[in-house]
This record gives C-alpha cells, structure tokens and sequence, in this order.
C-alpha cells in the first residue's frame, strides 16, 4: 500500500511521498537559490520550512546547494530522509500551513551543486556491442572492455540542468574524405544516468572498496549526453572524444536518493567473465528503472519516442564503477557526477542514441512523417523515467533540451 | 639593464622584479591561505602588506586564492604587476619594514585556485612525432593532428603542488599478454607547461577567436603529467586515458604571468599545414622557456639530468587552444587549467617522457650508476624552467615529487 501525504497527486505522478527527490531553485520573488523537495506538483522549500528539521540538519538545508548534505554522510541522508517523510505525511496535515510549498511550474531550478569533475563510463553491454560492431564488426567488445568499467573524463563547466537549450555546436570533421568545418550535422543524443558521489571521500592514494562504495552514492539523475558523431569520429584518435561532446550535457534537476530507489534493486547483470577481485561485490546493486527518450519535432508539434529501455542493462555497477575509478588513488569529492554511458538494451527500441539506431546514420529510423538521422535544429529532446512500485511510482521527472541554430562565424 | 629590488638576489635566482611570480601560502603561525608573491628567496605576503595596493586591487589580493584576480582582467593584472613592482622597487626601500615578508623555505605552498576542469593538449610535434613512432612506425603523425589542437580532458581532483609525494598507482595492464593487477611497472614522468584561464570568460555556446584569446591567459606553471603506461596502453582503446593519469598530477606553485614572459616572445612552430582559418593568428605567441627535468635517486642521493627542452617547441600555440577547446562553445572558466602536453624538441636528450626516451621501455637511459627504464620507488622527479634574460631570469622555480610505493591492498 501507498504511504500517504496531505499534498494530493496521481498513481502515475513521479514525486510522491515515497521519493522525496531533492532539487535546488529559485522563485520570482526571491532569487536565492535554496533546496527543495518534490512532492506531487509541488515544492516543500526546505530553507523556509524552518519546522522540518532540528539541529543541526537545518543548517545543511540552509545552503544555496546540495554541496553540504552530499558531503555529510549516509546516516544523514537516511535521518533527513524520515524527517521530511514524516513531514509531509498526511498524519502531519497540519504542516501544510507551516511549511513553504511551491508550484513547480513557478519556480526556476538549478544545477543542484557545483561539480568538481565528471566522469562518463560506457558500462552497457548492448550500447559497447553496438557501438563495436560499427567499427570492428568482427569483434564488437574489445578485450578490456570485459575486464573493467571503461571511462573518460567528461566536462564538467559546460552542464547545465533540464530546459536550457543546446547550441548545435561547431567544428572541423571529414565529410567526403575532406577536412570540412562547420555546424555539426550528426547531432545525437545519449540516454544515460548519473550518480552523485558523497561522504567522507577518499584521499589521494586511498582506493574505494566495492563493499564501502554505497557508502558514498548521494542519489541519482537522469544525463543526455550530446554528442557529435562527425567531429568524435575526426577527433578521436588516440586520446578519446573532446569537443564532440563538451559543449553541453544536460541532467534531470531531481536528486533520486538511493534509499528511494532501495526497493527497486534488480539482479545484477550476469558478467561473462568474472572479474578482478577489486571489482567483485556480492550484494546487488542493479535498478529497475524504465527509461525513455522521445523527439518533440518543432514544425509539427509531434513528440515521438525514440528509445524504451531500462537501467538494468548496465553491465558495470555503480559499485564497480567507485572502486575502478578509486583503484588507482584518484580521490572523489562531494558532488563529482558520475554517469553510466549510454543505456541500452538488446531490443531494437532499447538502442540509446542514434548512432545505434541509425547504423552510424546509414539507415532512418521512421517516425511517420519524419524520417530521423540526426536531430534538426528545434528539436527537443526529453529524458524521462521511472521504477513503477506497488500503486506508485518512483520519477526522475524529465531531462529536456530544444537545439538551438549553431553561431554564425561568418 | 635588469631592475633593482631593495630584497637581494642573484642574476640567477629565478624571482627577480622583472618577474614577480603570484602564489597561495600558509605559514606555521596563520595557518590562513593568502597570496604571496615571490621576490628572490621571499615572498612578500600581500595580505598582510596593506599598503602595496590602492582600493579596490587591495580587496582582490585579501582572498585565500587567486580566484578573484585571475576572474578580473588583463588591465587589472596589469596595473597589479606595477603596483607590486613600484612597491619592490629600490627606490622604495622603506617599504621593507611597511611590507611582511617571509623566507621562501619556512612557508608551506598551496594550490593557486580550485581548477574547475583541467584540459591536456598533445601540442608538441616531436612528442607527437615519437609517440606515434612507437605504435604507428609507417605514420607517426596521424591525419587530425596535423589539423588541430588534439586534447583530453583531465582529472581535476588529483592536481597537487609541487613537494606533494605520488603514490605509485594500482590497477590493471597487460603482462606478456596476460591481464594482470598491481603496482604500475611503467612508472612515467611528462615534461609540460600549464596556463591559468582568466578574465571575463566566453557564455556556453560562444567560441573565444585567436584575436581575443590572449586576454584570458593569466599565467604559467610547470605540470608533471604523471602516467602509467602500463595501464595507459590496456585502458585507452577507444575513450582515452583515464586512471593512468587520474592518479596525480603536480604543478610548480608559482604562476608566472604572461607580462613578465613578453619579452620572451619568439617566432611561432612553422605548421606544415595551414589550419583552418579559427586556428589561424598573426601574433607571436610562442616563448623561448628552458625547460630541464631530473630525478633523485634515493639510494645513491644522486641527481641526474633527464631532458633539456624548451617550450619553443610547441607546434600549437595557446592562442589556438583556446580557439580550437571553445570553438564547439564550450565554455571555460577562470581557474580551468590547460596544458601543453610533453614537449619534446627534435634531440634525443628533448625527448621529455621515459617512454620517449626508452622507445616504450625497449632500452634504458643510461645513468652511470643508474640505468633507468621507468621510475623506482624513491626517485624524486623535478622539472624547472627558466627564461634567461640580459643579466636576468624569468624563472619557475622547481615542480617537485617524490615517489611512494604503492598501497598495500592484500
């Protein structure tokens, strides 16, 4: 049975008393940016609501970020956890007149912390597979892959949250064989999701062991990864992509705690060779989380689904992951982002970025009326996904971006 | 004619007034970081030397990092630097009981600034050059760098200052074809150069041209890019390197700015390809830096030689970094570090990497008492660099770090 809150919303809402994602914003009358929580439609403004907490947690959820709740611990979260539970539970009714609630569609979010460094892995299976079979189609997983959660770093000035748009970015690539400069014209989208690490973090030299990992997973966003396709393919060799995807990722702007998400543990992704014994853990640490990804096409005002798949498929935890990026000694901080690589799945609707569907943009993929390569400016693409419980669900909300024309140079 | 200072210094010291290099310290009793700048074997503490600066550079130089000045501007530098050496002056030698000053060797240095994101270019055509020899004999060069600034984004976390030990890093590489996990046998040090970013910075979406890259460039230090090539050569295929440099990465802690390095301005790399017309810029923006990186071997106390390059050697200038790192739209920021990649001249003792110089760990350098393929626990690795001026030197000081052995993980 469903807990209860006396902010009313549907079965099918993403924010019910069950997920309490935290998200950082700001109204038209005050500019400040504070932390808020999403229940329903609604936000609980959690540095006005000054009854929510006792001391010393109130002084956390007075910062303008999440920087200090991240960086605090575990027991921390779990204690805010049940105090904003209790909150808003329908029991507490009388809280709706104490507390500050907002519309969501009223208020501004923000980048919910500043990140210190961000990293991208490429722990799907389906989404290696396919990616391989473009370029080594006799071998489509190489050797290391296998062997360990194969990551870049990724950018981490140039995120932004959901709703700012996307400059289709410019630069050198080969068309005809030709060196060719000019707007991209293989624009792509990479359905992804992102943790943010915190905690008493590691110092430099001091690896992260699988079995402390979750220790110091804050919470979960939805990422889409934008990506150029022409000017990665030009750029690439042998240091990794740069440009093509630095000029704009863009997350979901609700934190998904991970003691929301406890309930929707799945089956670890059976691994095909065991691995080295740091990348070992016992416990699950797998989500059932559906996700999607959908085109709104701007002459036609259509939205279309392009992608259905599930978190699940991820080959690589975020365990994994933490104590691959830590074996070394590279220290984490509170609030570096940490994003999974394109999720895709073995049906060809769970492919997560054109470059999949397309064959590298060698086929269409048929929406009707639109006949999609890469996307066109006014596009907007949206993110969204959610574990569906027992009469609830829980929602990340969406991840949307419109593209923009690229800048004239001329 | 060199300047004169009422502080006493040699015509070799590296800190003369013609340089007056800025930098973050602490000292045993005020445990507060301020900024320094260093003037022979002093520093002249510009918190505590309130008189140096008119209102309102006295503010800027009141922060415990260099964030505020580098986020000013080019005059605001420069009126700095004047005021600074107005104040050093010889004429000035009052201001030697007005200003607080302290010995270089009883303070404790710091990071100059939080780095948002660091950025490492491959920009040296001789390092370039050899790399690929080693993996490409019948083409070293590939196609795209003779096009462009090729460049990865780094690890922001794991930079560390100058005297900051390196723990010898853990993971997995190949050995004899076999997937092995321990200590890094491959153990490398690259010779680099840095630039802090500054100035009023370019939107997401807004490319910074050649003409006005040179008002965002503050100033310059030594970077040790440490990298295992070991993990290196097993983890790149096909995102890049990742934990084979992640682990640490060590600068020198005096940021020199661009006007002291004026007058070491000398002809840019003659390119055997024009660029693009993005990359393209007619001023000089190449400098004549001697650049030398020795180790200390901690058995025998012994200090030898490694490499004698110069930074000259550069085929892409900064200017084109910028140009090419924002011509996407990404956005920089004040603080964000960019770095030159190992830069190896056309002679042997130029090349600037051990794997440079031992062809991959094929032969050793010999030492005498010491034949070095890559580095043993002990060793402490130093690069310096100097510009040597008409009775002067524009100096960096040292960019220093001992080597740990690794982590016992058992």
């Amino acid at each position: 049975m469903p807990m209860k809150s006396y902010i009313p919303y549907s079965s099918e809402s993403h924010f019910p008393i069950e997920n309490l994602p935290y998200g950082v914003f700001s109204t038209v009358d005050d500019s400040t940016h504070r932390i808020g929580v999403a229940i329903g439609d609604k936000i609980l403004d959690l540095k006005y609501s000054k009854n929510v907490f006792d001391h010393p947690l109130c002084e956390v959820f007075q910062q303008p970020s999440l920087q200090s709740l991240m960086a605090s611990n575990k027991n921390t979260w779990s204690q805010a956890r049940k105090s904003i539970q209790s909150y808003l539970s329908i029991e507490n009714r009388g809280n709706l007149e104490n507390g500050v609630f907002w519309d969501q569609n009223e208020v501004k979010m923000h980048l919910p912390t500043t990140i210190g460094d961000f990293t991208d892995f490429f722990s799907s299976y389906y989404h290696a597979y396919n990616c391989g079979s473009l370029m080594t189609p006799d071998k489509p997983l190489a050797d290391n892959w296998k062997n360990m959660p194969i990551a870049y770093h990724g950018r981490a000035s140039s995120i932004r949250i959901s709703g700012t748009p996307v400059v289709r970015p410019i630069g050198q690539y080969l068309k005809n064989g030709q060196v060719t400069f000019g707007p991209t014209e293989m624009l792509d989208y990479e359905l992804e999701m992102a943790f943010f690490v915190g905690g008493s973090l590691n110092s430099l030299g001091e690896p992260i062991p699988t079995n402390k990992a979750s220790d110091h997973i804050f919470g979960m966003v939805l990422l889409n990864d934008w990506s150029s396709r022409d000017i990665q393919k030009w750029e690439s060799y042998f240091l990794g992509p740069f440009l093509s995807k630095s000029f704009s990722t863009t997350i979901s702007p609700w934190i998904v705690t991970m003691e929301a998400l406890e309930e929707f543990k799945t089956d670890n992704f059976k691994q095909e060779l065991t691995p080295l014994k740091y990348l070992l853990h016992d416990i699950k640490y797998n989500f059932d989380i559906n996700l999607n990804a959908s085109v709104r096409d701007q002459k036609s005002q259509q939205t279309h689904s392009i992608c259905n798949t599930n978190y699940k498929y991820m080959y690589w935890t975020p365990l994994q992951q933490i104590a691959h990026h830590t074996i070394n000694g590279c220290n984490l901080q509170p609030g570096d982002l940490l994003s999974s690589g394109t999720i895709s799945g073995p049906k060809e609707e769970q492919r997560a970025c054109l470059t999949e569907r397309t064959r590298g943009g060698r086929i269409f993929v048929d929406l009707g009326e639109r006949k999609l390569k890469f996307f066109e400016d006014g596009d907007e693409v949206t993110l969204s996904g959610f574990c569906q419980g027992n009469g609830y669900r829980i929602g990340f909300g969406n991840c949307s971006s419109q593209i923009l024309p690229a800048n004239n140079l001329a």
